[in-house]
């Protein structure tokens, strides 16, 4: 008897126990609002404030064992790291997250309490961005997939967009550079440490704010650092009409990134140069700007195409998908 | 020589082939765009323009044969249904669609001829609503994936929820019950006609100018009907405390849609109520309100809960994922 009523408490532990209104329930349950919700989940839509007469909007599609593994990220990390994601190009734009929806697809045996570390790691990178969870959709799945929409606002400043930079423009950076890759490194060869390395894959850090300050000190072109610095100012090159020419002595790289380069024999200037997913900002300036902390200076905008570390153009590209 | 070269020509034909850059490229090739486009696909995020220092937002996944099957539609006709899904729950607000996000994932065997066809019909549903493809992702995935994100404007009205229906109420509806269920029905034995219910099924066409119009005529809530009438009639009764008072009799039974049930031996009466993916819109409004084509009266608003059909509640709810 009172096993049996054990058992009977102990049903309502995967998504398909707790069915889409249970689990869009679950989600719903003190959700946060910003100041810009005007009207959050549970409606058909939601209504989010401008402040401007536009809104930035930005979409992603993550899918486990693609983008992300259960067996090296807590659910808790894959929320902040999507929302992260999705923010990062709302602050690329010069503007300020306000808002993300959220459409999850899994099967029906996943743990709710994965869902709930989801929602958690979701909330708790809204709070950082000072956004909300406005609306979502949730639907039964093969795989686990996310689709997030970051919404944010302008704030009356013109959108720094990728076509901007002018020759003589100075190029600078804001955040992390090479970390996630060194963790995902790390992790790659059956690591758990060191952690900071670990964590910096596991849970960016993107310095949203200084999305909207670039814009302010005069930003000609701006992009997050997603696929790796190269191949991301490569679309600001190709967009602008010029090149980019990055200095190997100015993107200095830390001392972690030097000792995990050598216990894993890889030179770290690579993870510097070509790792993704710290969602760093690159942006270009009018040459002379006076560029405050955490802004650094890594290279000039010059004539000609592409991008250059020293001279030379770096052998590697960016993540592309559907190669083999 | 002759047939290497013809081989060499025809070698671009899947997604891998094209690689994401390459989709990428296809999909935002001639894309049109909506006044309220002011930065479109291509950058880290778009930006579009609201009329009232707000937006309305909502985003909706889609999964191959859980959404929609590929022996049955098109891929034009997954696009034109996939955007009016989304472009409904912004009518359902009162507002009028701006602007799509299209987060699309696919294995790389899919062919590009697939990929166009999408486009194509999510471009189609725009002009239909006359709002624009403004950013997107693209991704690899084992399952066909769609997650769209809606956006739209309130025109300066008030957004009309699902929680503000009064005892004492009209309830009216205004686009098409019961087509799709019907071609869904039709689909399901085998066949392929009657091309009407068929196509409902494939292309539905949701009234979206319709939304904002009843807003304007003083609609105290409303809802599209995608779940089923009485499903999501449910909702508005369950967040304004009240009861939906269906009539049958109201609830005019089409003579294509009677002939299919004699055919298939089901009363079309259940389409009609239950039957969702016709993306009509639901609407409450003051006792008196004179409503012109195509809205028409279906109920009345009285105290209590749920939603009754003759005074009876009506058996079967709407579709839940995660059911067995």
């Amino acid at each position: 008897m009172h096993r049996r009523h054990r058992a009977r408490e102990s049903v309502i532990t995967t998504v398909s126990d707790a069915g889409e209104f249970g689990v869009i329930a679950r989600v719903v349950a003190g959700l946060e609002t910003a100041p810009s919700t005007l009207i959050g989940p549970g409606d058909d839509a939601a209504v989010v404030a401008t402040s401007d007469n536009r809104v930035v909007a930005s979409t992603d599609m993550l899918i486990e064992n693609r983008h992300f593994r259960r067996d090296w990220s807590t659910a808790e990390d894959v929320g902040h790291k999507a929302a992260a994601r999705a923010f990062s190009d709302i602050a690329a734009m010069g503007a300020t997250p306000t808002a993300l929806l959220v459409a999850f697809g899994c099967p029906g045996e996943l743990e709710l309490s994965w869902v709930d570390g989801l929602v958690a790691g979701l909330r708790a990178e809204c709070a950082s961005a000072e956004a909300a969870v406005v609306g979502g959709d949730v639907t039964a799945a093969e795989t686990i997939t996310l689709a997030l929409t970051a919404l944010g606002d302008l704030g009356g400043s013109a959108p720094v967009t990728l076509g901007g930079a002018k020759v003589g423009d100075t190029v600078a950076v804001c955040g992390r550079l090479g970390w996630a890759a060194a963790g995902f490194a790390v992790l790659g060869r059956g690591f758990r440490s060191p952690v900071q390395v670990v964590n910096a894959h596991r849970r960016p850090e993107p310095p949203y704010f200084e999305g909207q300050r670039a814009a302010a000190l005069g930003a000609t072109a701006m992009t997050d650092v997603s696929d790796g610095l190269v191949a991301d100012l490569g679309h600001v090159a190709a967009a602008s009409g010029v090149r980019i020419e990055l200095r190997a002595d100015l993107l200095d790289v830390p001392a972690k990134l030097r000792e995990v380069g050598a216990a894993l024999n890889v030179d770290p200037l690579v993870w510097v140069v070509t790792g993704g997913d710290d969602y760093a900002l690159a942006a270009t300036f009018p040459r002379g700007t006076e560029l405050p902390d955490p802004w650094r200076v890594v290279g000039v905008v010059s004539e000609g195409d592409g991008v250059r570390v020293d001279g030379r153009r770096w052998p590697q590209g960016g993540h592309e998908h559907f190669r083999s």
